[in-house]
């Protein structure tokens, strides 16, 4: 897929993104097009895209899958800004401190809800997609209970650190290339897909997790680096640093292993982020 | 369909809405599964089962429907519990009263996603009932948000009252009939459905609002005794009933005009419901 094509392909998701929460003029659609408009880098679309074009997937179903990934994604947004009282969100407010909390849990809904409307526009296949993606939302609900049954609680350990971050994370980040595998019938890779995104999906949540390392410890929220910490680790820091690196490039191996280079923006993904690791210091 | 195969149908059903909540032992799933144990008279699960039967669809089809009704309707009663803060549900602690705010936003999230997932086990025809479900449910949260937007608000006019008693109930009783006749390629119904749907809702709005005339006024909530009364009727309470039992009438005719008695529940409610009207006396 050459640049042009890509960002034709991403302008269809948009509409069809706007669309699918577009009804009447009620507060909800507002808020639904407030939370959309502020953009974000698309990620999750952009993985859909370029995984069913590799897979030789028709324009009409990459864009369909594209949506529904990305409506889910801000859904979960919508939602876990609300769950955490974050009040920001890409530089604007977030949903629940512009419209109230009411609002916002209706937002949630709307864009997870549209997610499957986007599904049924690829006809026949809709049935095994929505099915797969119920179970990576039931996945993700349950990451995201146990994370929030952990906050303020006990520090844990670093398998539970890694199990925890894959599960919240990861299946919103699989769907993309699960959904493109499925429309190509190669369900046989999902679990090297499922492989790459949850190693990415770790390698990134203790990237994040080294930006905020001093103001998590204030607040007491768990993070790698007081995990490492207690473990022992005399250089949490760097321990923190190898980690994600590490993890970095095992979802490089298993992303660039996928069928027909359906993997490849993942890859892609995760070379950025080593490089970029690669040339930081480990923040004091 | 016969009491037996009624009771098997439901059966069935029950055990699929368990089925696609349960995921692992965390938090959600529970607290779903608390929820969805305490019963409720799982109308809209009866008037998919009736409905799809009516119109000959096999029973794998119907119990997915009515799971999917059903499960969507209790998606909303989670959220709706933690919007409006009512503590009780079925005579239990409401989802948010037991495991807090960000679990309750976590379950109807689980609920409104298994009921996609439900319609994905109708294999082919589950695309344009998850298009039709979206839009009911895009519906139903406009309904929502011009509910909330009101509480504590200016009196109404009848005509918005109406406006909104349908807008907030009327799409998800519609969908389990809708659903059906899609199945059956009876789609020139959906209309008549719609009608039949809508002026049940509001029935049952006005109905509802009648027994809970002196604690709404209390309250300053929207009550449709108080919106006539505004109106400079002498006996609000009476003309209450008397459009209660008209919608119910009129929701009737069109129910029972319904293709091969698909409707037929729906009006049999409907004149259970006039029925219990007519023999109260209006409150005083």
């Amino acid at each position: 897929m050459n640049t042009d094509q890509a960002r034709s392909s991403l302008g269809q998701v948009e509409r069809l993104m706007f669309e699918l929460v577009r009804h009447g003029t009620g507060d909800a659609g507002k808020a639904a097009a407030h939370h959309l408009s502020a953009g974000g880098a698309r990620v999750r679309a952009r993985l859909a895209l370029h995984a069913a074009d590799a897979l030789g997937r028709p324009e009409s179903e990459a864009v369909a899958i594209a949506a529904a990934c990305e409506l889910l994604h801000n859904a979960s947004l919508v939602h876990d800004d609300l769950q955490d009282r974050d009040e920001q969100r890409r530089g604007q407010a977030a949903v629940w401190r512009k419209y109230g909390d009411a609002v916002a849990i209706c937002v949630g809904d709307l864009l997870l809800s549209a997610a499957y409307g986007a599904l049924g526009t690829v006809g026949a296949s809709a049935a095994s997609l929505s099915v797969r993606m119920h179970r990576r939302i039931a996945e993700v609900i349950h990451g995201q209970c146990a994370d929030l049954a952990l906050q303020g609680g006990a520090l844990t350990s670093l398998e539970n650190y890694e199990r925890i971050a894959s599960a919240k994370s990861a299946p919103l980040l699989v769907l993309p290339l699960e959904l493109a595998l499925t429309l190509a019938g190669r369900e046989e890779a999902v679990a090297a897909a499922t492989q790459a995104g949850s190693l990415f999906a770790i390698g990134y949540q203790v990237a994040d997790d080294l930006e905020d390392a001093h103001q998590d410890a204030m607040h007491q929220e768990l993070n790698i680096v007081s995990v490492l910490a207690a473990s022992g680790e005399a250089e949490p820091h760097e321990r923190a640093r190898d980690l994600a690196i590490r993890r970095f490039q095992q979802s490089h191996a298993a992303a660039a292993a996928l069928p027909s280079g359906s993997g490849d923006l993942l890859a892609a993904q995760a070379s950025q982020r080593i490089e970029r690791l690669s040339h930081s210091l480990a923040p004091a």
